[in-house]
Parts: structure tokens; C-alpha cells; sequence
């Protein structure tokens, strides 16, 4: 059928088993063409066609909420609830989103991004219900490893306690994005070969056989909860929180999904269906990866595999930039350890774990028990690198806080992803980190410029002993190994661009830097820039000089203004009674969108161009007066 | 004995078991009598008598390391380690704190004061243990309220992978401050009348009783391994997590403590030691306490139980009054819901709960879940009060930012214990939400001076759709029911004082707003005092006056200055090419010691009377130019 066609998902229920088993082989033929032309998120939705197609055809959206965990494998639901036509601008510039997004339909009852929100907002909305007296079913989806997560947990506690209507759908792949850790995973196998699934399937298959499906499936519904009853795997983890149990089903089967699924309807207080699912099923580059390299991929050809986007000659992304000296300095001193929560692939610290297997740690969706757990080994002598992508920071902000900063633990954390992320958007963008970051004591906050200062702030990292964040951003740069590092001084910003006549002073951070230098040189424009590679501490002798100067400048932020460097450099002033000209650019006060980096860039008024606009501005201002 | 003669726990292993009892006795008056006098915590010192005199008879402090989450019930370990005479100035200024600290004492050896963060720092220090290859053993003390907080949790799951030696003492009695909560606490409760404890007991005993006790209980370690297999009960949530499980053992019988501990001791790998304590053990107004009363207290008669410290007339706590106004704002409204996390009666909140039960959730120690429960209840069109402490608030940061903000939910977030708190310290100053929450799009945040205040603010914010978060310190205030509240424009800020003469301005928040009126009235000083009631948004026409007028301005503020009040001030003024002469005066940028709250001010100079000098300086020097 012609996917763009569909509007609603109601056309579901009409279809035979056989038809949507088709169905499930031309949204697979799809999503793998659509997503190798504009990349997105593949593995974890070929993971869930036939599922998320049971679950349409089981429940009715949007008065029954199906929501996803994340958001990522939502795919299949834009495509079944009218979407497929928007597929072409998938995560682009005012395009359809890669995440669910109560703007785009109807259907997307819930936003995500960020692990492990489904559950307690399954159990808001089952509340809501309940006080509103209204009837409907709430079936959050989640993965296994969203599933061992702190706050999951924390609502699994409260969920077995409440007892409300809820159909918890757990996609078990055994992934994360890459492997699956923790004791829990035990637990889940344990339930993946129990005989409850057997024993249901068959039994199901029995009494099923006879009936047109579509049809209710049971008699009675005294039969169904004898059945439940019977069927429950009590001693599970689930049933340590007090929550029924049915499964585990196979996920690619859509007529038993669509039967157990019938069941959990009609069951009464908390359910979780375990459905496994293969993780990038039906495309066999996706399902043979089990270190996740095709959860998140750029676009490529669909034949080979090869991704269409490469980095330039020389270049590295700055996870890798990051990584590749944190190796050698591991090498010269053996208290360094590599501590992440589930992304070693995105973080690039494959080589450390396999170098330094004894000194490595993935704690899983777990940033909080992440950041403490440095601490600790901070506070015995050892030099954790904590590596966090800056929006999942957030979720170990009161750890880093009273664990790491509070007792000045020398934890060097890493904040890969710092500033606009572009395509995964509003939740996946790290633009908060300096704000929040900054009011901490004994933390030191720095961005290095390039791959060269990046090596002299990290080893000089490692050789101080307080808590010491580095941010470094999505992308890539050029390579070189330093040969030595030179030691740089804490707190030190550096002039990277002085014309002979100066008429006003550039501050910003990171790759900008050299950006707008260059722009700088070829306009051969009066105009100093400054590398402002610490926010914490500010260099204190360049700001009493620009003072002195009392030339205008610009600061160029590339994260939220609010709390930011800028906010930093005015209150520095206020406490020195220094006046400095200061106008600034940087993100306001607001959610920034998705799209091409570029695009949203400009949107936000934070590209060069805009940049260099002001400066003209500035200039001209400056000779009018 | 004389308790204030202990310099170290070793003197306990000479003692025999009645001679522990009876020091124990001791240890319990003692307590009884110093809180008494200083005021602190009570009841989970009360419950751990026995346990840490076993922990320290058991193993070698501070070789062997014994620590105890959140950490408040620590007063034994002090007592035992050399701080019994220290205790008449126990939480006050430049006394010993109430919780751990490592500068007070090696046996000191991590610090906390927020929940669930001992299980991650035992694992880190277990690790950086075995990569020294050393041998000593990790004692981690946890409450069951703290073990079911998503971060605890998290830390389980990786250390029953790791299978590291730890033995966690999982200290239950069945509380957190008050009754606790949650399907957990179900599983708990099931191996609390296991026959795991009987059976070792019994056998134990049987096998024990030969021997002295001192010397190594049982003859091999193999006999301890057969024994640990049999008796483990496997099928608990600790077994879901890959751990093994010793008890439950009567946390007051001193003997079996030590057996079962020296049994854990031979242990290879992680082990719970399942330990029944009563909360408030031998006094009886503690033991009696179901609702956490007993929990902190200030100084006390022993004999009647009856407070010494009672709030002025008229006066009621700042959580009653937050929480007398939306007990009725909830009644005229159905929507309204209160969530907490294991505070009802920390933030006073008993009526709401028994009035309307069901519209009212204790999620346990879970701020995570929490704040995303309470968005889902917005978006289903409820209008839940979220009600946390300003420094456990930060556990909740992201979800704040990603769930409530992100998609602009009209969540009602009472911060409660904002700003200084006193005698708890540095773990529990509530000094940073305004610096971290300030740069979240969609947020209106404000602090009421004044109970009148609170209720026109708080009804403000039910009544509009946003996420509006307001803070109110620890401590009391008057308390006057307001017959009719009248609006209250979002953002706007008042004059509290404007003198015929007006020479500078004062800006500030809160109870000070008032305080500071009054010395200015009294010393007749031509300053003018503004209530900045909201720190997001700003009342820009006010700002707009103060610059057009370009007095002087100071700034003061009871939080972290970075990022806070002033540099959002700062902000504007740069934003809208304003000059304002801004002092500022708050919290520079370190950690704020414990101590009577006008003694940390004053350390802290934010006291009124450095205000006033300020003031005196600024106006002075304005007169001179």
C-alpha cells in the first residue's frame, strides 16, 4: 500500500493478519530507504514495526495513549498516524521530528528524549483518568535499557503501590544502544527463556485458532483473569514491584502480539507485556551490530552500508579527539579510568575499554549512580574521566554537586555534546551546562578551541586536584597529536587574533574561535578576539586589561545566554566596579528546535554572519560617537 | 563508662557482650540527653545503638570502612570515635556537624547528607580497592527508605554485576522519616518474616555458642560458604540484582550482630546484611512516632517530650504556610494535587493528605519521579503542587528542564527550605535553584516575602498555565489568613519602603524584604527597599525607574550570587543598554558551613548588619562624588 496514503491508524482494524504482516515488510522497505536518505534512528524502529502495528490495531489512539520511551522508535507510529508523507524532512529544519511532538499530532501524547520518563508519566496520566472517572488504556513502550534506569525504577515502586490500570509494554532487545549492562540483565534473560511464554502461546494459540481475529478474543472475562493469574511470572523483578507479568511474546509475531495484547486489555491494575524484539530486524548490516553503530546513522547507501557522510581528511569527531590522548595519558598513569553511562560508541571510548578493561565502567542509563561512583573512586586516589553527554548531565546535576564539587573530588568530567546538537533537537541539546555548572564551587568549567588545546586542558586535568569539567561539542575537527602538550594555565584565556589596529574585542569558545578569526583575517577587520577557554575561573588579568581599554566587546555565546559566560564576565565586572562596553550574543530565552546545524544556527541569531553583523554594527556605533 | 574518654573504637573488642549492652544503654542516654540540649537527630540514632557498636567491634575503622547514607544517623560512630565530647556543640557553629565529615575525623570516611549516594560511593571505593589490590572491607549502612530511591537502585544493579566484596548493611526499619512507601517496601517486608533469619539464627547459635566471641566464629571458610549458599535467600530483590542476602538479624541483639557480620566478613562478593532495627529504640516518644516527628528535633524536655523551642504567637512554619492556603485553594479547585517525596511532614502537608487522599502522593525518596509524575498530571489537565526541598530539588533538575518546562506544564513547584537552612549545612543549603533554574524557558520563579504574599503568589499560579516555581525558606513567619487574595501581576516587583528622600536602592527577596524595611525605618535612612518577588521574569518597568534614576543600587541577596538575582539584573541591564551602579552582596563561591542561621550569615556576610554598612559606604561615597 502507498504509506503516504494513511491518515489515521483506524485502517488497522480491518486488515487480516496476512495484510499486516505485509504491511510490516513495506513500512521495514521504507523506513530503511526514507532513513538512508536523511538518517535518523534505524536499528531501534526495525526493532518495532510489527509492534507498534499490534498496538495500533489493539488500542485506539489517541483516546488509548501509546507513547514510546525516548521517542526514538517512534517512527512507525508517525508513519502509521499520518506521517509518511513528511518522512523526506525527518529531523530537518522545520521538518517532522526524530521524537515524538504533541505539536506534530494528536497521536504523540507524551514528549521524550532523555531515558526513562514513560513510566511515571504513564502512572500521571493513569491518575488524571482515575480522577477524572474516564476509561481509557495507557501503554507506555520501554527498553531494557530505559528499564534499569534510576528513574524507572523509582516509578516501578510507586506504580506496584498504586495499582491503576496500566499496560506496560517492555521492548526487550538486550540493548541499550550498545550492549546491555547490570545485574538486572540477568534478571531479564531469566524471563526471555521462562516457560510462561511457552505455556501462553500455546494455550493462547489454542483457543485463539478458532476465532476471526479482531474479534474479542476471550469469553469471558473471568476466563482472562484466571488465565493471567495462572500465566503471571510472580517471582520476576517485576514481581518484586508488585507488577502482573505476561510474556514473554515474540515481538515479530503480529498475530501473538495482538493476542497478548488483547489479554493485558482486559487485565485489571498494572501489566507489563515482555516483548522481545531483535534490535534493527530485517536489515542485516542493523542486526548484526551489537555495538550500536547503527542506532543514530547519517544517511548511506542502503546496498552497502557505507555511510554517505565522511569526516574530512585530518578530522575526527571530538568524542574521538577527546579520546585518543585520554588513551595515552591512561597509558603514563595508571589512576585514570573511563567511566560512562551506555555510551561507549558515543562517546568513542572503545579503545579504552578494550586497552583498559580493569579501568573501565559503563554503569548503563544510570548518570546519577555515574557521577557519584566517581566520586568515590576520586576520593581514593583514582582519576575518574567521567564522560557525559551535556543534556544527559543534567541528570546527575545534584551528584556533581554535593558528591564531586562539594567534597573537591579531582573528577575530570567530560561534556561530550556541549551546545546545539542540531537534528535530535530540544531535548537532546546541551546549552544549559555552563548555567547550571557554573555557581559551583571548587569546579573548574573549560572549553578548549581545537584538538591541540584540548590535549593541554585534559592533561592538565589530570595533574590538578579538583573537580574539572571539560565541554566539548558534536562534530568534528582536525587531529593532531601534540607531540608535547604545553601546560596551560587555569583560568588562562588567549588572544588568538590581534590586527594592528584594534577597535573592539571579540570573547567566545570552542570551534568558533578559530571561525571567526578567520572570517576576521579575510575581512582584515579591526577587530580582537579571545579565546575564552575557561568559564570557571575567568582569566581576570584580560578582563582588567579589556577594561582598561574600554573598547566595546562582543560576546559570542553559543548556549544559553542566561547564567552564561556573558553573565559571568557582568558580574566579574560589577564585584571590580569595572564597566565594560559589553553586548552579547547567545541563545534566549527559550527551547531551541531541531534541524541542520547551520539552519538552526541562524535561526537562533547565533551564526557568524550575525556575528560579523554586529561587530559592523559595534564598529560603526564606536567611530559615530 | 565515660563516653567522652573514647579516643578510638578498638577498646571494643575487649568488651564482652554484656559490657557492650551496657554501653549501649549508656550510649542511648547519652544521646537522649545531648539532642535534648542541642537539638538533631534522634530516632535513627536511637535505632542504630547496637548496629554501629557491632560495626565497630566487628571491623577495623578506619582501615575497614564503615559509613552511613544520608548520614545523619552517625552520632554512634562519632561517639565511639573519639566525639562524644564535641556533642554539646553538636551542629552548631565551628562545632562537629551532624553528619559525616572527613575533616573531623578519619573514621570519617564519606560524606552525604542527601539520600541513596552510599551504595555508589561503596562500589567506587571497592573498585579502587581492588585495582590497589588491597583488602579491607566496605561497609555501606543504608535505611530502607533510601534503598528504593532510583539512585540506590541504579548503584545495585551495577554492583551485583561487578561482584565486588561489599557488605551492605541494610539497615530497615521500615521507615524513611516517616511511614514508607511504595511496592518495595512490600518485598521487604516478606523477608523480614523469611525463615532465612530464623533458621541462621538458631543455627548460628547453636554452632557459636562454644565459642568465645571475639575469635574467629566459625572454623573454615568453607563451612561459611555452605552455609552463606544454603542460607541466602535468593528469590528477594536482592537476588533480582545478583546479590546474596544475610538475615534479617534483630538490629538490637548485640550478639547476633557480630555473627552475622563476621559471617558477611568471610563473605566473597556483595552481600546484604538484612539488620531489623525500631526507630527511636528506647525512648519512648520516638519509638511511638509514626509520622517522623521525631525525626530532627530541636532541644527538648526529656521527661514530657515537650519542644523548648515554640514559635512566637501568630507565627506558623513557612511549609504550613504554603500549605494552609492550598489546602483550601484545593478545595475550591479539584484539580489541584500535592506530590512529595517522602516529606509530608517535613513540608507540612498532613491536612492536604487527609482531606484529600485521593489527590495526594508520597512518591518516596524519588524527586526524579516526582517531578515527572507531577508533569504527566499537568498535561492530563491536573494542576499538581510539586513540593520539594530546594537542595534535593536539584536531584529533580532535569526533569524540571526536560519534562515540565520543555513542554511549558502548568506545574506548581513549592521549594521549600530555600536559602540558607542552618544547623543541616552544607549538603542541605538551598542556595542554588535560583542560579540553575533561572535559564529554564517557560519558568516563572518567585519568592513572597510575607505569608500575605505567599497566598496571593501561590493563587496566581494555579491560576495560569505555566510552570511556576516558588521558594520559601526554612524557619517561620506571621501567619495571617488573607480574606481575599488580590492578584498579583507575573513579575512584578514592589516598593516596600520609598523615604521622602531616596538616595540608593536596595533590591532583595523574601523575609529579608520586611527585616530590612524595618532598620531602615528605624535608622531613618533615605534608602529605598524593592521586593524583588520574581527572579524570572523581571519587572523590567522597575528597572527601567532604577536606571533612568541612577542612584545607586545594591543588590542583596541570600544565595549563591553567581548566576542568582543580581546577575539577572546584570543581564537586563546589558540587554538594554542600561547602566545601573550595582553592588551586590550574597553567597561567594564556596560551600556554606552549619551553624545557627544569623551565625552563618554573619560568616557569611549577608547579615543585616553588613547590609546596613554597605548601605552606610555606598551612600557615603555617592555623597563625596
Amino acid at each position: 500500500m502507498d504509506l503516504t496514503q494513511i491518515t489515521d491508524p483506524k485502517f488497522l482494524k480491518k486488515l487480516s493478519i496476512h495484510e499486516m504482516e505485509q504491511l510490516a515488510g513495506e513500512i521495514r522497505h521504507f523506513l530503511i530507504e526514507s532513513v538512508s536518505r536523511t538518517g535518523g534512528h534505524l536499528s531501534s524502529n526495525l526493532g518495532v514495526v510489527e509492534l507498534t502495528i499490534a498496538l495500533h490495531r489493539v488500542f485506539n489512539s489517541p483516546v488509548d495513549k501509546i507513547f514510546f520511551d525516548v521517542g526514538h522508535q517512534c517512527y512507525i507510529h508517525k508513519i502509521l498516524t499520518g506521517r509518511a508523507k513528511d518522512f523526506s524532512k525527518l529531523r530537518q529544519y522545520q521538518g517532522i521530528s526524530g521524537f515524538q511532538k504533541r505539536s506534530e499530532s494528536v497521536h504523540d501524547v507524551w514528549e521524550a528524549g532523555h531515558s526513562s520518563t514513560s513510566l511515571s508519566a504513564a502512572l500521571g496520566m493513569a491518575v488524571a483518568r482515575d480522577l477524572n472517572h474516564e476509561h481509557y488504556h495507557i501503554v507506555p513502550v520501554i527498553g531494557d535499557g530505559s528499564m534499569s534506569s534510576g528513574m524507572s525504577l523509582e516509578a516501578l515502586n510507586q506504580i506496584g503501590d498504586q495499582k491503576r490500570n496500566l499496560i506496560i509494554v517492555f521492548n526487550d532487545n538486550n540493548m541499550s544502544i550498545s550492549q546491555n549492562v547490570g545485574a538486572l540483565t540477568n534478571g531479564f534473560s531469566k524471563l526471555r527463556t521462562s516457560k510462561g511464554y511457552n505455556t501462553l502461546k500455546a494455550d493462547l494459540k489454542n483457543r485463539l485458532d478458532h476465532n476471526a481475529v479482531g474479534k474479542t478474543v476471550l469469553k469471558s472475562m473471568t476466563a482472562v483473569k484466571n488465565y493471567i493469574k495462572n500465566e503471571v511470572v510472580d517471582s520476576s523483578v517485576f514481581g518484586e514491584f508488585g507488577l502482573e507479568y505476561l510474556g514473554p511474546v515474540d515481538g515479530h509475531d503480529i498475530k501473538s502480539l495482538i493476542q497478548i495484547l488483547e489479554v493485558a486489555k482486559k487485565h485489571e491494575g498494572p501489566v507489563v507485556v515482555h516483548v522481545l524484539t531483535k534490535k534493527g530486524k530485517g536489515y542485516p548490516f542493523c542486526e548484526n551490530d551489537s555495538e550500536g553503530k547503527w542506532h543514530g546513522v547519517s544517511s548511506f547507501n542502503v546496498e552497502t552500508g557505507m555511510s554517505h557522510h565522511s569526516l574530512p581528511q585530518g578530522h575526527l569527531s571530538w568524542s574521538q579527539i577527546v579520546s585518543e590522548p585520554l588513551v595515552r595519558l591512561a597509558k603514563q598513569d595508571e589512576r585514570i579510568c573511563a567511566i560512562t553511562p551506555a555510551m561507549i560508541t558515543g562517546s568513542k571510548l572503545e579503545k579504552f575499554f578494550a586497552l583498559y578493561p580493569e579501568r573501565s565502567f559503563d554503569c548503563g542509563i544510570a548518570e546519577e549512580h555515574a557521577a557519584t561512583f566517581a566520586a568515590a573512586l576520586a576520593l581514593e586516589g583514582k582519576r575518574p574521566f567521567l564522560c557525559l553527554y551535556s543534556s544527559f548531565l543534567q541528570r546527575a546535576y545534584d551528584q556533581i554537586n554535593h558528591d564531586i564539587c562539594r567534597m573537591d573530588l579531582p573528577v575530570v568530567i567530560g561534556i561530550d555534546r556541549a551546545g546545539l546538537v542540531g537534528e535530535d533537537g530540544d531535548t537532546h541539546h546541551g546549552v544549559f551546562d555552563i548555567s547550571i555548572l557554573r555557581s559551583l564551587p571548587n569546579l573548574i568549567l573549560a572549553q578548549p578551541k581545537d584538538s591541540n588545546e584540548l590535549q593541554q586542558i585534559l592533561t592538565c586535568a589530570f595533574k590538578q586536584n579538583h573537580p574539572f569539567a571539560i565541554r566539548y561539542p558534536r562534530g568534528s575537527g582536525a587531529y593532531q597529536e601534540t607531540v608535547q602538550s604545553e601546560p596551560i594555565a587555569i583560568g588562562s584565556w588567549s588572544i588568538v587574533y590581534e590586527p594592528e589596529q584594534v577597535n573592539m574585542t571579540v570573547i567566545t569558545y570552542g570551534p568558533d574561535v578559530d571561525r571567526l578569526k578567520n572570517k576576521m583575517m579575510t575581512n582584515n577587520l579591526p577587530i580582537r578576539i579571545v579565546n575564552a577557554r575557561f568559564f570557571k575561573p575567568l582569566d581576570e588579568k584580560m578582563l582588567m586589561m579589556l577594561s582598561d581599554e574600554q573598547l566595546p566587546v562582543l560576546i559570542y555565546e553559543t548556549d544559553m545566554k542566561a547564567g552564561g559566560l556573558s553573565s559571568a564576565v557582568l558580574e566579574w565586572c560589577c564585584d571590580h566596579h569595572k564597566t565594560l562596553k559589553i553586548e552579547r550574543i547567545g541563545i534566549g530565552d527559550h527551547y531551541v528546535t531541531f534541524g541542520a546545524m547551520n539552519q538552526i544556527r541562524r535561526h537562533e541569531h547565533i551564526d557568524l554572519n550575525t556575528v560579523c553583523e554586529a561587530c559592523l554594527k559595534l564598529l560603526n556605533k564606536e567611530r559615530g560617537e
